[in-house]
């Protein structure tokens, strides 16, 4: 397998976590034409909105690796909120847990939030520009139902679905979940390579909130 | 007038906001043994506590310029959140407002809060390592009052007071200001200079809270 864009080259993929390696590979499946290996390399993260963060963690580690890289982060956004507390959710999520970020929003009517994945690549040069992936879904806040081991899953309902993301059977979960219509752009942009098509971001974000 | 750790060099006040650097000035007085500049230089701004905030702030500042700097953090900290929003208050305060921030707030009895201000200074070296000198109020934060045209002082009334910081005379606040305490640990630091003695904080933060 090769890429007209990377050549042989491998595309490391930065986390800490084994486990979502194993979640990005299975969704880009076996036709995904280039190897990816991931690193787990101490990469601060910035402040700022959710593109800017993930642009900021992938020069870092373009720079650090120079190599052709991909980060991803993850926000909650609360629109109530503006869209916050978007890419410092872990940190909210860390001290509140699922109860203490419903008790953020008791006071406003509007319950509405979306959840925003994104991956941004660097091919690992200099001077090179970061392409950003993203993936959104809709959804609202709600108190938090099913297991609580994964994050904000149990006080996350999509749109359309009377299920919380943790209430969910992983394979429905994972059709319509931000990190999978990430990874979908991804992939696209990989197999297609339409040299020079795509956009610098390439997502379904909708109008960016007032604080983007 | 020359320090010793400092020689002859200036003290780079890295911040875009002339009025800042006044203030500064003014509350270190005419003792002050150091020349302090400013300077407007983009540094980037981490996630993290807010002493990892100032720390990081500051070594990116010192690797831009080389010299001795100082950098400024201020978060607003509510002891419900357990110190959140803490570095991301600014985020928090443009996109909701002293309103919304009371907002937030209304599912938790508990409204106590504290104002915390770091700054950061580096000798300017690669390896030098980082001084904080904090500054720390503590307050309750209510409905808004008195003008509404410096950031969140009008919904912060420091403990022992019954006006909110924007409703003070500019005096008064600025004996008891978290930015006053913390220039006068960074005041102390220079003028003393007991050289090595120094701790690497140099504050009146009280035992840190969950998250920090």
């Amino acid at each position: 397998m090769a890429s007209r864009v990377l050549g042989s080259q491998p595309l490391t993929f930065v986390t800490s976590n084994v486990k979502k390696l194993e979640e990005v590979t299975a969704i880009l499946g076996h036709q995904f034409p280039i190897q990816i290996v991931s690193k787990d390399i101490d990469v601060p993260e910035y402040q700022g909105t959710p593109q800017e963060v993930a642009t900021q963690k992938c020069k870092t580690a373009a720079s650090i690796l120079k190599t052709p890289v991909v980060v991803e982060d993850t926000s909650l956004c609360f629109n109530a909120l503006g869209g916050l507390p978007g890419p410092y959710i872990k940190w909210f999520l860390k001290t509140l847990k699922p109860d203490g970020l419903v008790k953020m929003l008791s006071a406003w009517e509007d319950k509405t939030a979306y959840a925003l994945c994104t991956f941004a690549f660097s091919p690992g040069g200099e001077s090179d520009e970061v392409i950003l992936f993203e993936g959104r879904t809709d959804g609202i806040i709600v108190s938090p139902r099913g297991p609580a081991d994964f994050g904000w899953d149990p006080c996350f309902q999509p749109e359309g679905y009377n299920q919380t993301y943790a209430e969910m059977e992983k394979d429905v979960k994972n059709t319509i979940s931000h990190r999978r219509r990430a990874l979908s752009r991804l992939r696209e942009h990989f197999t297609s390579e339409q040299d020079g098509a795509c956009n610098k971001i390439a997502g379904d974000t909708k109008e960016p909130v007032a604080w983007f």
